[in-house]
Order: structure tokens, then C-alpha cells, then sequence
């Protein structure tokens, strides 16, 4: 078990963040806002997906406006993401926005962030508070070397979190985002240490699908590995159900959320197997999709691993030439031909 | 950069593993060694995808004999996969092998232990000295609780490395590997902290494809990120070049091996952006798949973070609506209409 980091707790509407809660997954809209068809419609496929919180662009009035009514249309809080506008900040936070992501490096005059910090505040909208290395152009960030960034990203955030304290803003989430995996890590590790407000992890601008998971996994993961992290959102040029699933896989990964679904070990063949492993995985892995219980079933080619793989299994095979040994919890129950093996694997996950 | 843990080299053939040298990708044969053409076509398929070691199984003596005649018929050093049979250790070692893969565990007598020890020492063959979470199963491992696990797999590898160090053999590379992300991410943990031979990596019976990828990501980009880890071997159940394929993308993003490819970095888009980022993305992929050396390229689909991450492009394009602004490392260069964008990022590349 993963030994989360304490931290401070934020409520985003009825979903709470940090301080012991599950790790909230999150996503984003990439419709045009103003489609409030549109809109709603991905935010329930995002929901159904298992995704907790969306976040909005509000770049326009027009924006604002439209995302006023898709917060009345939907089961969950709604972040608006701002950019640039002290304004859509108030009319997001005025439309009912559980909470606004503002990366302050943005907004002009300190005078405006107060005026976010205090709409907020008396709205009960949380503020996500974001570094994010390819935005800090006014400190021209991109002018210092690689190896300085991280101290200047933590240097600006402790600067903005001094500024919402001292406007007795708590209800912060920090976080701090860059492309580079490494950096990525480095400066979460140094926000972690140095607060004790939630983290929201992210991996910028992670690219198209195939290239976004590794590099994603490793990044979050491996800050989740350390227990850092309270929200996370995968990034990927792509449909943000895509975004969903990588994220459940990550924290699935490290146990830490519940597994809803069967989890399916597959031996990666090798010389040994004597039968097609991976047509018989993916023959159980269709007959199991349906099945929405935490079981953990095992398909293996061979004696050297199939037994020990078995016993921790809930129903396994180990599969040789023309014929299948079924396991359920570790005991071998049958053996029977390489026809009767989804039938017989079934039959044992029904049993249990 | 990532500081690596310091190890004992050790060279399987010319390749060198531990003590600073480059993480080494390995994979596995998946057809049958007695067919040799197959083996070969496969072992030459893997070196092309940048595997720089192979293993194969060898089950039986046609096998080991078929090993030798692959051997040389290759240009990598090859590792024989040996599991319950001695003999079969041997005669590998004779046939040419640069490194075995023995789990003692599974083999029965401590006499055959030190037979296969004295053929290796006599052959310069290095050993992977492997516990695997699965295949204890002389110990009962399955009935230990899963908290008590990672300690007796310490404690099976302690036994081992005494044996083979009370032999005077040096050669070896440890691996202890687990199913659960977890337990692999724990015990490689106390495995880099006890010894200082090179540790092989690996998650056992990650599963399919498409489940495998971010659990074998987040477990050994966890432990890579940490500095341990010196071979990697990532556990798909189809085609192994689908495996180095992974384990490259595992490496480059953590800065541990060169960038031979241009790395493509694109916004996630979202309300904001006004054309379709994901299509010209894909356009863009398309256009520098030719490319093999270690570039920057950023495909972004509006203001907010666009010219950041320009900035540390090489190449980039910040889309609006019908039109393109092209970066050259930070500097905008041109404004183009949206058919020209392709064409005009092509011939900045050029141009580097």
C-alpha cells in the first residue's frame, strides 16, 4: 500500500480533494464551449468513464455565458480553466464554477488576482493556482537553463501562495506543469515538501495518444508511487475519454483506486507455449468484459510461472498442447480440452 | 538527469551491464527454437527495433541445440532461458550462450546449482539470478501473505548471491519479479539497496498490449527514475517488438537513452482551439517519421501555452484559425495559411 502524503483538504463542490481522499481524476472538455449540446454531452461519456471533475475553456463572454447553464445540466463541479481575463475568472466563479484553474503568471496586475482570490472566497469556489513552465513568459522562463526552472517554478509558487494566504485563501490546489517528464517529477517532489495544500499532477502537452501513455505513466506514476499527488489529469491530443482511461490504468497500477473490473494477467509467451496465449487472452478478455467485480484472472502458456501465477489468481489456466488446466484460487479443479477453456473459466467465475 | 545507482559491471558477450554503462533493452523469443529461420528472423527483427539482447527458451535438448546453431547465426549475445533442468544449463553454456537466466529456486538439487555455476565460470557466461514471485513455489510463497512477500524474495536472493559468491562467481545480474506493480517497485527497492550487482526489471505477465503499457511503465519508470535498474525487460503477451518498443519509450522519457527520433509535442486541446490540432498532429507525425535525429517539435493549438513551448522547440506551430505562426527554436519566423503549415515546419527542419 501506497502511503499517501497529508495534506490539507479542498472541496470542489461534493468532491473533496486531498487530506485522504481518493485520488480525483479529472479531464477537459474540447468542444467548443458554447456548444452546450456538445459540451454536456462529453462531459456524461467523461463521467461514465469514470472522470470526477471537467474543466472548461472560458476564453470568450460568450463562453462564460454558455458555461453558466452547462453547470445547471450536469451531475458534477465544473472548473473553468482561465486565461489572460481577470473577468471571465468573475463571471466563472459568478456562473457557479466549483472551481477556476488560474496560473497568475498570466494576469497582469496583482490587483486582479485579489479580486479572483476574494470572488472566490466568497462564493466557496476553490482556485487550482498553476506554474506552468511554457506560460511563465513575463519571468522569460524559457531564457533560463533547464537545470534552473524548477527552483524558478517553486520560487513563483511560493510567491503566489504567499499572496493567497495572505488574503486568507486556503482552499488552494497547487499545481506546477511542465512537457519534460523529469522536471516534472523534480518539481512536484519540491512542491510536496515545501506545502501541505493538494497537488494536481499533470503532464503537459503529452502528445498524440500512443505517445502520451508512457511517458504519462512514468511521470504520475511515479510521483504517485511516492505518494504525491491528490488529482491528476493525463493529457493527450485526443478524444479526453482516452485522458480517462490511462489515468484509471495508472492509479489501478498502483492500487489506488478500486478495482471495478477484472484485472487479466497474460504470460508474454516465449519458446515454451505450446498453444496461440494471446488468441486465448484476448478470447477471455472478450467473454470478461462485461464482468464488473474485482477479480483477478490469470492465462498462462506454461508450467514454469502458470502455477505460482494460479494461486493468486481468483480463476486461472494453464494452458498446454490441446488441453487447458483450470484453476480456481490456486487449486487445479479440471483439466480439459483447448475447446472447453473459456467455457469452463466462465462457469468457475460464476461459481465464485 | 537521473543519477544512477553505481553496480559491478558485467558483460554479457560485448555488452556491458552496470557501472554506468547505457540501460540495455532485452526481449524474448516468442516462436519455437527449433525452428531456426523463425528465431533468427525474429532475433534480427528485435536487434532493428534497438533490442540489444535476446533470451530464448530451451526447453529440451533439440532446443539447445538448435540455441547453438543460433548463436551463430547472429550478431547480439544471446541468453538461454533455463528453467528446472540443469542439463539444459549446461549444454546452453556450451552452445555459446553470453548469459543464462536461472531461477535456483526452481532447480532442485544445490549440487546442479554449483555444476551450472563452475560450467558458466569456465565459459565466461554471466548468470541473471532471478526470483520470481510466481515460481517460489518450493517455498509456498503463494501462502505467505502479500505484506510478507517481498521480504522472503530478499531473503531467497540473499541465499543465492551467498552461493554463487562462495563459488568465487561474480557475474551476476539480479532480478526478483512480481505480477503486482507494487511489490516489484518494493523489492527492487531493497534489492539496489543490499547488493551492488546490476538489477534486471521487469513486470511479470503484464498482460495484452493495450493493458500492459502503463503498469510496466509506472513500475520500472518508478524504479528507473530512482536510479535503479540496469537491463529492462517489459513483459507483453504479443509481438516482442511491441516489448522494446515500450521499454525505448520508458528510456527516452526519462531522459536514459538517446533520442534517435524527433519527439512530438502536442497540445491536449481543448475550447480554445479553433482548428483541429489532433489532424494536423497526425500530418505532422506523418511528415517526420523519416527523421532520426533528436528533435523538438511542438504542435500547439493556441496562445496559452503555444509560444512556451515553442520556445523549447526546435520547430513549432501555434495554429489560430485558418492560419499557422511557425517557430524556430523560440522565434517566430513566419505566419502561414493552414494548408502551408506542413510545408512550412518541413523546411525549417531542413534548414537546422
Amino acid at each position: 500500500m501506497i502511503k499517501r502524503r497529508k495534506t490539507k483538504a479542498v472541496m470542489v463542490g461534493a468532491v473533496k480533494i486531498g487530506s485522504g481522499a481518493p485520488v480525483v481524476i479529472q479531464s477537459m472538455t474540447k468542444v467548443h464551449t458554447t456548444d452546450i449540446e456538445k459540451c454536456v454531452k462529453q462531459i456524461n461519456r467523461l463521467i461514465e468513464a469514470g472522470c470526477r471533475l471537467v474543466r472548461i475553456a472560458v476564453p470568450t463572454r460568450a463562453d462564460t455565458e454558455a458555461f453558466a447553464k452547462i453547470v445547471q445540466k450536469v451531475k458534477i463541479p465544473l472548473i473553468a480553466d482561465i486565461h489572460f481575463s481577470p473577468q471571465r475568472a468573475i463571471e466563472a466563479i459568478e456562473a457557479g464554477a466549483a472551481k477556476i484553474r488560474l496560473n497568475p503568471g498570466n494576469i497582469k496586475e496583482q490587483r486582479d488576482i485579489l479580486r479572483i482570490i476574494d470572488a472566490a472566497g466568497m462564493h466557496g469556489t476553490a482556485i487550482r493556482i498553476g506554474v506552468n513552465e511554457a506560460s511563465i513568459r513575463n519571468l522569460k522562463v524559457m531564457d533560463i537553463p533547464f537545470s534552473r526552472r524548477v527552483s524558478v517554478m517553486l520560487a513563483e509558487m511560493k510567491k503566489y501562495v504567499r499572496l493567497f494566504e495572505g488574503r486568507k485563501f486556503t482552499q488552494i490546489v497547487l499545481s506546477a506543469k511542465s512537457s519534460d517528464t523529469l522536471r516534472t517529477i523534480e518539481i512536484n517532489r519540491l512542491i510536496s515538501e515545501t506545502f501541505d495544500y493538494p497537488v494536481h499532477l499533470g503532464l503537459t502537452h503529452a502528445g498524440l495518444a500512443e505517445d502520451a501513455m508512457v511517458p504519462s505513466a512514468v511521470s504520475l506514476g511515479t510521483l504517485l508511487a511516492e505518494g504525491i499527488g491528490d488529482t491528476i489529469r493525463v493529457s493527450v491530443a485526443g478524444d479526453p475519454v482516452g485522458e480517462v482511461e490511462i489515468a484509471k490504468q495508472i492509479l489501478l497500477s498502483l492500487g489506488l483506486c478500486e478495482h471495478l473490473r477484472p484485472e487479466l494477467i497474460v504470460c508474454p509467451t516465449c519458446g515454451r507455449a505450446e498453444i496461440d496465449v494471446v488468441a486465448l487472452a484476448r478470447r477471455v478478455k472478450r467473454a470478461i468484459e462485461k464482468i464488473d467485480r474485482p477479480l483477478r484472472i490469470a492465462v498462462m502458456g506454461c508450467i514454469v510461472n502458470g502455477p505460482g501465477e494460479a494461486a493468486d489468481a481468483d480463476v486461472a489456466v494453464c494452458a498446454a498442447k490441446n488441453k487447458g488446466f483450470i484453476y480456481r484460487r490456486g487449486k487445479k479443479i479440471a483439466v480439459v480440452s483447448a475447446k472447453q477453456i473459456i467455457g469452463a473459466m466462465l462457469k468457475e467465475l460464476k461459481n465464485l
